[in-house]
Formats: C-alpha cells, structure tokens, sequence
C-alpha cells in the first residue's frame, strides 16, 4: 500500500510518502513551499498545481492528513484551513480516499504515548523508516509521521475516514 | 462590469451575480448547498464543480466575497475556512480577479453605517435591486449585498484585492 501523508499549511506543507510492500517504506518526502509575495488565491493555486504533480506521480492507495485544531490566540487558523480544503479537494480528485489523524492519534502510533515530545516522534519516523537522520525540514518529518500512523492503524480500524 | 458576490460557507453558500450596466442590476442569485450526508472532501468537491459551472455561465469580471473572522466559540471556523478556500482557489482559476470585504464595509457600503443591522442591509439589497421582496434565503441576500459593496467602492479604491 503506497499512502501519503500530509502535514497541512499554507507556507510550508509537508508531504511523505511510504510504501508498506518496501522494506524500509520511504518512497519520497519533502515540501510544498508558496511565496510571500503571492496572494492567497495565488498560493492556493499553487498548492493545487504541485499537489496534483505528488500525487499523479506516486499514485497513492491513500492519504493521510493531519486534523487541525483551534488553540487560543492562533491567529493563522483561517489562512492554514482555507489551504487545507484546497488539499482535502484535490486528494479527493485525485485519490479518492482520504484519513484524517489527530496529533494524539499520530503521537500515540508511533510512540505508544499521546503525550510524546516532537523530537521523539521525529526519532521514531528515522528508526522506523531506517533513515540514516531525522527527515528535514520538520514539516516533512510530521507528514511522514501521519503516513507511519495510517500504516500502523488502518489493519485495526477504519474510523478515521474523512 | 458583472459582479458575483459570494458569502462563504460549507453546507450554504450564497451567491448574487450582478450587471452593473444593466438598470437594477441583478442578473441572478441564489445558494450552493452540500448534503449533510456526504464526507467534507465530497463536499467541497461538490462546491467546486457547481461554483465552477456558476462562473462559467456568469463569466464575472470580479468576484468579491466577504472575509472571514475567528470569534469566540465559533466552531464552524475550520470547515468554513476550509470551504473559502476551495472557493478561492476556484475563483482564482476560472476568473481570476477576487476582491475581499469585511463585514464592516458592506454594511458601510449599503446602508452608510458600519453597525447597521442584517435586515437593513437586506432592506437596502432589496431596494438597491428594485426587487419585489428581500431575496432569500439569507445567504443569497447577503451574497448580493458584497456584490453590491464591491460596484459602489470600486471605483473609488482598490485596496481589498485578495
């Protein structure tokens, strides 16, 4: 099973693939970045462009994206969830089949606690995937760790889909 | 110049083309809607294909749709966001031209007070459009009042362009 993960953003979204048949699973990691410079709308159409690009090339089975949460005084909430229904329409179009993951969820897989620090979470996706360093830049680590979390849940359960 | 206004949402969106050449203006109005039912990704799918029908038999010069503001306790912020992106991205690719406004300048705009009440707003849609009756639902009224907001302060700045 090839599964994509996504850590979503705006700036900087990180993207991870792993295929499970593999025996160390990573297939490609890395980040979608947009400008400053650009607009919203631009950006968002961005997003959409290299998005659309990952998943046509790495045909995943699935895709597994991080949930967002509102925390006080966040004040980028409504930029980062306008580019996450960009991400959720075009994996939608171009996949079909989408798992959404909680932080807990994530930390809890690869961990076995929810209350695990990030850089234990960043250690456990390099042990895991036998990778000689922690996957740079972090956004690419936690979308790698979402992917991880779908491939140790999903024999389970399935309850998680979006 | 024809005007689409939209006034964002994920299970009701309001929409209000308008011909600023035309004596009243108005040209057509009414609401995107996405079943309960079906998964965020399948509804933000659905808002895409019909928005993007819309925008081509419309084909707008401007499309201006009302900003989003986090309050306490709205829950809802995270799907509408994630909606207004999928609309943004939309408008950006089949029209290209987008302009954002705040609650405060419609308002400003239709009724010369920016704490005018919702149905003064309507009353004045309904006036502005030589219209019979306040158009309905709510979402289609207010979709219209940023259409109308967007032909009365254009001319004078440009200063909301997303």
């Amino acid at each position: 099973m090839v599964i994509l993960g996504i850590d979503p953003g705006y700036g900087i979204i990180g993207y991870g693939v792993i295929n499970t048949e593999k025996p160390d699973m990573v297939v490609d990691y890395g980040t979608i970045t947009t400008p400053k410079e650009d607009s919203i709308p631009v950006r968002l159409e961005s997003i959409e462009k290299i998005l659309k690009y990952i998943l046509e090339k790495f045909k995943p089975d699935v895709v597994a994206i991080e949930e967002l949460f509102y925390f006080k005084n966040q004040t980028t909430i409504i930029p980062v969830a306008q580019a996450r229904g960009v991400i959720l329409l075009t994996c939608q179009k171009y996949c079909g089949n989408i798992y959404e993951y909680t932080p807990l969820q994530i930390k809890q897989a690869l961990t076995g606690q929810g209350r695990a620090e990030k850089a234990q979470v960043q250690y456990m996706v390099k042990a895991i995937l036998n990778l000689n360093s922690i996957p740079k830049p972090d956004d690419a680590a936690d979308a790698l760790a979402v992917a991880i979390c779908h491939s140790q849940t999903s024999p389970m359960l399935n309850l998680n889909k979006a």
